[in-house]
């Protein structure tokens, strides 16, 4: 069997997600709202199933999808895109990252991943014969070691994988620092993969900026988009790339190769989901301000030391004040046994030797008396 | 970008029904019904929406669907599967292929592969640094050529993806072609990669035979299924795999690294589909041998040199008979801009030199009148 498969555990998410199960506990784990999105954009998926258009669509998405991704890209962030050439939709975000890391790097390239990092990044850049060079963002202040990043780049870099807003440090990237980034793609002639799956979930004035906005860095960046995150319905699995007329074929054959197809009345929900008006994404952005509140604040008072969160559906919080002395996976199984509140060890977000493991990542995306439960069963532990 | 990707073209599938449209032809191409599934199916997916499970779903399936296809393994083959460690759903066919391929694949290990192929096969082995050693069948007889592929297996070889019934040649492996395979496969210590995606859509009383049932091959297989082809619902793009406790684990952390989990909604259904009783499937066979036959009939009278089917949605048909001299790639967009129907090359499922190139490949998987027209236009254009 495939010794690099062999050797990875199974993801934190199922993990956790089981060992919730196991223990009744409270789910802050994975990062999945407990609330859905839109009515509207629910029946509509309902309704496309019913008017005969369930065999094979377009390999890079439906027309409305494509044509509404276009519309976004203009909406949101200025970028004129053409629907035809520079749209693949992908069943989900983590099939559009996987296809956008194979559309580039050949074996022996190298790949610039920051920590933390989401879990598969790193076994799919090996998985294709890449070569990671990893670069490490740490709490509290999770800032960009530019001395670092300028040095993971090299003539065989080939890509870096960027992700903003950045899970699970809730950090949003400022201008500066993607200009910094776009300085180093273009010097190197590199690509980036933008995983920006939480980019309308951005808070206390924080906007999001794709690096695909940066001059120059069009024709360099593909962007990912995520339907289940900006509609709170993570198991549709709808994800959409926006990339340059130069990179877009690759995608869409790296696409056939993973999945060929999405389905079709999921697409054309999303469309709807797409084009709702400015309230639907103000709404939602505000909704969870004020859950990450909630919770920001009810973990302070039980004395974590919470972290800003400027964005993603994610907390983390420095365990130590509380008195608990293991690391963080034994902090993780420990209240979600004693307490049955379950979160995820933000080490496992880090690959390499040393990670910070005194944090826990807190999703925040659940209903208020779920966070208040989870608050008290806390209080009550500790 | 990825040397791989670049110089591979575009699926002939997605050309040839982009050229259907531009021509509008009746696309007889890509193999996709034009009469949907169940309408019980259809109506279950859109509940299914509709209360509440729209977030992700367990990585390896939501336990309806695995129970399901533990259940339809036993009824139909009576293989007994545990569904909670040994079934994994994923995205469509395609994934689950490209799963099981990264499941057991290292770099360098040998794979061997049988042309015809479809076209996603020979380009994720080669993306897996793995070596495809290929074995051809041929028409008119597709004949397995039991020294050749003996040949093929060595030292090195980890799997063989073996595609029964078989596209597109309409072939069902018999018991004894199957435990020639078996024992090559037990010999070498490999794997079995089984697309098993038409194995509901067998004529004149031939019965699918998974590999998976002969004996001493539980271990070795990974039975791939597909709720397209079982409910002509091709957009769907469920899949489900069927494989050993010791094989699964893996398959579900390619599968993690490919889309991580597949519409809960859509899932619920197809497990509603899988419990239909014996009349659903024994209709779905009968309706399409009904429709081969009439396709038959009809390419035969106008010259064609028709070969057997015994399964799936494919006749593959000589042209010479009709005097045209070009190949086969020729003869599609010919009769595609001539005569308005479009046809698959069947030299397009070959990899090697010398492919059979005098052959096109026909879709039966259409409504009577749809047949009765693409046979009157080709009439007239001859
Ligand atoms: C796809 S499971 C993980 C969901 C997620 O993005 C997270 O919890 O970080
Ligand atoms: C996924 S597009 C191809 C469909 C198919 O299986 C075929 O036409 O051979």
């Amino acid at each position: 069997q495939n010794d690099l498969l062999s050797a990875t555990g199974t993801t934190v998410f199922t993990v956790m997600s089981a060992l919730a199960v196991q223990h009744g506990a409270i789910n802050l784990g994975q990062g999945f709202p407990d609330q859905e999105g839109p009515e509207v954009v629910v029946r509509a998926a309902a309704e496309a199933l019913l008017d005969n258009r369930n065999q094979y669509p377009p390999l890079t998405g439906v027309p409305e999808l494509r044509n509404a991704v276009a519309g976004a890209n203009r909406r949101f962030y200025g970028l004129e895109i053409d629907p035809l050439s520079e749209v693949v939709v992908t069943s989900g975000a983590t099939e559009a990252i996987t296809a956008c890391l194979m559309a580039v790097l050949n074996p022996g390239d190298e790949c610039v991943l920051i920590e933390p990092l989401y879990d598969t990044y790193l076994p799919v850049v090996r998985m294709l014969g890449a070569v990671p060079r990893l670069v490490r963002l740490a709490p509290p202040r999770w800032e960009l070691p530019r001395a670092e990043l300028a040095a993971a780049f090299g003539p065989r870099t080939k890509a870096i994988l960027l992700n903003s807003p950045m899970n699970p440090a809730g950090k949003v990237f400022t201008a500066a620092e993607l200009a910094f980034v776009a300085d180093l793609v273009q010097r190197h002639g590199a690509y980036a993969v933008c995983d920006e799956v939480y980019e309308h979930l951005t808070f206390d004035g924080w906007s999001h900026i794709p690096l695909m906005t940066l001059p120059g860095m069009r024709e360099r960046c593909m962007r990912i988009g995520s339907a289940g995150k900006t509609f709170s319905l993570t198991g549709w699995k709808v994800g959409y790339i926006t990339a340059d007329r130069s990179l877009a074929p690759n995608i869409a054959k790296a696409h056939q190769l993973l999945t060929f197809t999405t389905p079709p009345n999921l697409q054309r929900a999303v469309a709807v989901g797409l084009g709702l008006d400015d309230a639907y994404f103000s709404g939602l952005s505000a909704d969870l301000q004020a859950k990450r509140d909630r919770l920001a604040a009810g973990l302070s008072a039980l004395g974590f030391g919470v972290l800003p969160t400027q964005g993603s559906y994610f907390i983390t919080a420095d365990f130590r004040p509380l008195g608990f002395t293991g690391d963080d996976v034994a902090f993780c199984r420990h209240i979600t046994e004693a307490a049955k509140v379950t979160a995820i060890p933000v080490s496992a977000f880090y690959a390499g030797e040393g990670a910070p493991n005194h944090y826990a990542r807190f999703a925040f995306c659940k209903a208020d008396a779920v966070l208040d439960e989870a608050l008290a069963r806390l209080g009550a532990w500790k």
